[in-house]
């Protein structure tokens, strides 16, 4: 089964989000606003629960923070993504790194860096319109992030929600 | 805010279920397939961390136990859904009567009886057809239920996950 990692933003900061992806992005209907801490990944039955349990850990091992969004980012040429930047990040990374570590590590082909993707799969034209138009907006954005979800993706193409791991409060 | 509570079978029956929702359930897009244990309700943020430990409460005095699938049901004339009525839903009674009581508990207008949708806001003329079509149909579906999960409606209509609360092993 296809596994993913992520953190929700909370409820306000996901409505904004989805007002762009409603026309950018085409996972709009197939996860809510999110964060990805470990992208798409291949997990056996018979190794959810010991994957459960290091996660559980991992959650006990770090704190709850808070993460601001400041400005509008892309990642164009590498993917013509557009995104909302996060300011105070290392705390995503830490979680990240400890998370795919925890796994069968993988040499990533990128450095991980935390997003929460606004549109995706644009046109050349597209992005460029609107990154042009959203990259003088500010944005005054915080949210509380106090746990993660583990998740699992649906036929098609849906993530359904396995399990949440709650930050040591 | 807005929450509710559901189960989601496994993901087998997801996937089979979605096969129809696709054509039939207007909130295909919106949550995966799912058992409603406690229907929409409003609740403030204050109330919000006092709720989540009466459902762990809930979830710790509660096996985990396993239900099956075997026909296709309707409410009409009360509601045009149809749905995969359930063998064994005991457990799920319980655990709504439960979780109802732990809130204000509010008279509801009809029993509560355990469904999973695979088709709802039908026509007269198509609920006809789709139940004619199925109701003859036999299934052999099981699935473990081992957890229940509080989620949150954003502004689209979605929901998104706010925390799995797992039944005691």
């Amino acid at each position: 089964m296809h596994y993913g990692i992520a953190v929700f933003p909370q409820k306000h900061i996901q409505d904004l989000v989805n007002s762009y992806r409603k026309r950018y992005d085409p996972h709009y209907s197939l996860i809510p606003p999110h964060i990805t801490l470990k992208e798409k990944f291949e997990l056996s039955d018979d190794r959810l629960e010991d994957a459960t349990k290091r996660l559980e850990e991992i959650a006990k091992q770090n704190k709850p923070f808070t993460i601001r969004f400041h400005k509008v980012s892309h990642f164009h040429p590498t993917s013509n993504t557009i995104y909302l930047a996060i300011k105070d990040s290392e705390p995503l990374k830490t979680l990240h790194s400890q998370i795919n570590a925890s796994f069968d590590p993988t040499e990533l082909p990128y450095d991980y860096i935390p997003h929460l993707t606004i549109g995706q799969k644009m046109s050349e034209e597209e992005l460029h319109d609107v990154y042009g138009t959203l990259r003088l907006r500010q944005f005054e954005l915080e949210t509380k992030i106090d746990r993660f979800h583990l998740m699992y993706q649906l036929e098609n193409g849906s993530w359904s929600i396995y399990q949440t791991f709650l930050l040591n409060k």
